[in-house]
């Protein structure tokens, strides 16, 4: 049984932009000769969130949509008042949605299905480089 | 420490339909002899999720309200362009609840309160077979 | 590779009251000696979720109005017809968020960005005392 740290440097453009990495962790299961285990796929920053989806450009709209939806960019919030950025809206949805995600893997291969993939959500309303954490831990 | 993989098969009716796995996982636990660690249940696909519930009747249907009213069925979404199967919602719902939950066990036994249960949620429109994959990592 | 279980007790008073538990995580991980790997941080109880935010008056604001909008305490619940507690929203609200949330650690220190805390969310409508579980996993 051993941790295996990975890195997987992102630029994204904000704006509820969706990320798939699932292409990414592959990769780097990889090069962990691992083959039983979990990794922790993570995100520092409280602006960004973690899930799967089948990534088609249809449900990446619609994802927009919900978290518009559910968390308008433009409705009042209170943290506005405290550091004035505009990006009340991109706390809220990253809370909710979450900065990590366990997935499994066997036999050296995610267990992810064939159209699930893992995708980060940048919710911030500017481009950023994010640092996604692979934490692995497995035998 | 070591890691052991074990699999519950569910048979759902779809239609956010909520199915308590905690005695399956329960009964797997034992089987692994495993005292001290994390297990991860993961669902395969994009249309269904995991979480934490008091299972009894009342909230089932609360939980099928929630999720109608924050991801409405018949609302138009950009992916039945895409696929033409009327599932939009499901995959917006499996989204953002996520398919996976990490809980602890302490001397060999699951860490859920007395009146909380693990579910799985299938949030497609039809009746699945469903594999769960329960990822056991500990000593 | 060990597992090492730590718990921190907390008083909430209910009604959405967010808990600041980054601390108390950190002082735990240095106890543990350990260096590289997981930490699962997990809530016994159906009434209670975990997740990360930057902690500051007007997002802990927020939050609060958030939740309410999407399952307000007010509206009518099933789970009212069971039990008659009043909080079949704390339910609805806690099952969507999660019981339980996965952070890496890497050289003893939380990943956590400087203004990402990890916060417990007490949904229940009256004070409660909470044991929340960390299950350490890493060398």
């Amino acid at each position: 049984m051993s941790v295996v740290t990975r890195y997987i440097e992102v630029h994204t453009k904000g704006g509820t932009d969706v990320i798939d990495l699932t292409r990414g962790i592959k990769t780097e299961l990889k090069t962990t000769r691992l083959n039983q285990g979990t990794v922790t796929v993570f995100v520092s920053g409280s602006t960004a969130g973690l899930t799967t989806v089948e990534y088609e450009p249809g449900l990446i709209k619609d994802l927009k949509h919900f978290f518009e939806k559910i968390a308008p960019e433009n409705e009042r919030y209170a943290h506005e008042e405290t550091w004035h950025d505009g990006n009340g809206h991109s706390h809220i949805r990253a809370s909710f949605l979450g900065p990590s995600i366990t997935l499994p893997f066997i036999n050296g291969e995610l267990t992810l299905g064939t159209w699930q993939q893992c995708i980060l959500i940048d919710f911030d309303n500017r481009a950023r480089e994010r640092r996604v954490i692979l934490q692995f831990v497995g035998e």
